[in-house]
């Protein structure tokens, strides 16, 4: 049992660490200090930058304005704006993405194991949508021209596993042909055959 | 002393109640259920609608499509998507609004008891901005056009205090003027003169 | 996209609501009361008994001594002791679980969406293992004798996705073929075989 | 084992229950409205009065100033204003007791399940201490004239455990006494001496 | 709009970090040690002694007996008892302040952002009174001698803003007069001249 | 009183330091890197060890196969799995202890003052028994034969207060005879008998 507990952890290890279920701030502000860290030492979160060095900068993104590539398989892309591009975000508990949709394009079956989702369609109707934390959700376009939605987070990083990819497309170790055979109660070679379009991820 | 904050209380419960500083979720879901309660009954927080009355609707707001009408003192409005009026929201954690901004219009001085908010501009750069929880912050549209911003919260209901209207709006009772004068270090007459300004609040 | 969205919100709604993230307890005890609830009203977890009514066996569960029946499809069964089936859970923020293996059975693909879960393995070595929130995990027997675990967790009821199950298996609705098909790299023909193993869930 | 963790479980249940660890408010304020639950229906807290209902009274206790009286074998009397007495502390996460020492007075060892506490002494010096949540503690005076403190928790009802109140006074049905001749390593003669000073307790 | 948004920022570094809606504690203690942390590295919080270290002082503070100065502009003062002078404080969620009053004194209108205060007065009935947290109060003394009251607070460090002065007396940057002119509806010269009484600030 | 409670204090301070009432997760996970503080910096909790050097077996434990020698005084030893020795617990709120008892052995009254504990019974019936936070409780074994008890907590280090112990077993300083003799009711006799019984502890 050890060696596929072992998958799962690797697994873990591999994936950029996220935050998520935020306890409450501990300061008026902490801004991430990304350098202060030196040597093997590293945090539940991120230390703060002394108040003398700290910006206006370090609470504003600039950076959403560009839509994202959506030429991949499943025709959509996430920007996310998080505690690791937006340093004022530490320790307060929010954080927002830029999701853009290619005609009929899909944000697949998805979970933030740390935050609940409250998304704002920029077309059209505008309408709102919520997705409880840690529960399966996707999105997809039902037009034939560009859609794009801002996504926001109670969480300074919510972390995300893509269902399809976390399990097809793991590597060092993949998780076993044999256990998702039996999982989704398809034969070898189909799960082969679906591991071999996660290959290059 | 009993007098001034029984002030202090009665503004409070003027005010309509406002959720914040959330626990974490109970339930996948917990949608708002605003007719179970009878009689004098009221709960911390709201009852559940039951799981065969939940519908997809009470995840869904269409309402944000219009434009906010800013034609007030300060030149701004905003829309709010809460637990109060999107019911799925209940026990989630988070919220969303529209803000409308007339041109040079302001969103004046407030603060956010129970939330830490995060502001994406639609307009030009789509810059995105976050305020700590609970600290005063406001925003200027410093364009000659109309300016929209959607703000989102890390509470289902975050609350807003807004400073002047709180202090000098206040009826039943209103703060006491020379609290004010002295708190302001201007005298009498001018503490009347703000409050006549606030009269029809 | 809002018909989608439907699609798994109501998918939540079927699902026997589950608690989770527990915020502290808020009495020394508030054991479950399941039968003062009248009419409508749900609330966000279980009200108390009346003190009086408490006795030692609303902290007391005798049912783990049965094997699970393990034939089935995946080869493993899951016994829950939790605040639906112990009452003296709610509010204190833990639950247990006994897990029956058949030989080379498997506790396919799923993630807790609201508690970590430590597991530990009665046979032979008598291994412990932790799963982080929120994460998709599984265990495998890897012998040719039936094994049994206990896992215990950080939540009166920790809530379950089976991934395999919540996707192909949902009905009413179901998620839609083209977006399993897209998601998962697959066609529909295949993703119409997958959904017939699990017709009968 | 069943009979003794009744012991210990009815105990529980004959105690008043006290709130503790508590999760953040959950409105603006949240009036405790003593009268509302009809009929069984218990609730983990209290619900709140209707906005309209509430009076600065509601967020004013005035009768701490007559001395307790400390009469009695310890030599000390703890008087608490907690949310069973000031309604408006409910969900507000915080209480305050006032502490009466006759000479050489006693507050004996004891422990707040739910809070820290942080004493602050009136007479002399104003000292202030701090005593972590959960932990035995307990005060002395050590003057021949009476004293007094003033205690506040971070919780709006901290619980207390008296220890040797709650291992030799409990009734219905009282710790057994070879369990406490164990436990302090005496016989059974001590064990039943020391119950009889707690009998009418 | 950024302009304005670094006013509102830079404000806040400059103003002492506070802790507030503190988590549980860590450990059962965590003394402050306000010495280990070398070079940049600064922390959400603060690192704790090693347990050798740890004496009885760290736990207890004696310096309250003397009445603070109130011969100021509201005449009242505040002296404060929170982790930036008592280490034992640290992760334990509870603080404490003396307010002193002269005569007719007041503790002007100011929030907590992060804690519920609850206030206990010396002088004659030893009245009790609690504020939310986040929410706008105040305190004036009616009487024509000196009040003294004690404050605790559920946060090791609850952070305070002064309206007035948060408003009319920050410096580098200052919020601007147009902003304050329309949030008050009053002209540049009154504003002006309040920001001038908040100059030496 | 000072060295009464630093009697309390220095108590403490010597007491293995437990992690309870544990703030959620803050990354997937973050591994307990007991190598990485150089000097005297200690943290609140455990830093994380660099994602590359996380290996499956920081999730793994395979102690717990050997019974715990119960040859002591009361007849009973706990092996205790937490986060100073299964390091993939650091953040995860989550751990697990083996129990064994000789016949007729006792696990003394304690508290666990910052988790609940959930205990499930290895021999016979497979029961269950929870045990509410911060709350004093105690098993037996009424069998002829040893048993075995493994307990599961929702804290990642849940501290236990062994009472008789704690009280009479403390040493540098010792909690004071005269206190300890009021605290019982019982003459300054009997209290150096029963301390000279946890001398050696």
């Amino acid at each position: 049992m050890a060696k596929l507990l072992a998958a799962f952890v690797v697994l873990l290890a591999l994936a950029a660490p996220s935050i998520a279920g935020d306890p409450d701030m501990l300061q008026d502000i902490c801004v991430a200090d990304y350098k202060s860290l030196k040597g093997p030492l590293r945090l539940n979160g991120f230390p703060c930058k002394r108040p003398e060095n700290v910006t206006a900068n370090d609470f504003f993104f600039p950076g959403l304005i560009n839509p994202g590539n959506t030429g991949n398989a499943v025709g959509s892309l996430v920007t996310a704006v998080n505690v690791n591009n937006l340093p004022g975000l530490n320790t307060l508990g929010v954080s927002i993405s830029r999701i853009d949709y290619a005609p009929w394009g899909l944000n697949p079956p998805h979970t933030h194991p740390r935050a609940t989702e409250i998304i704002f369609v920029l077309e059209g109707s505008l309408d709102v949508f919520v997705f409880p934390r840690g529960l399966v959700h996707f999105q997809k376009n039902n037009g034939n021209s560009p859609a794009v939605a801002i996504a926001a987070f109670n969480s300074q990083l919510p972390g995300t596993q893509s269902i399809a990819e976390t399990l097809f497309g793991a590597a060092s170790p993949a998780v076993p042909s044999d256990t998702l055979a039996r999982a989704f109660q398809i034969d070898g070679g189909m799960v082969e055959f679906i591991k071999s379009k996660f290959q290059h991820k």
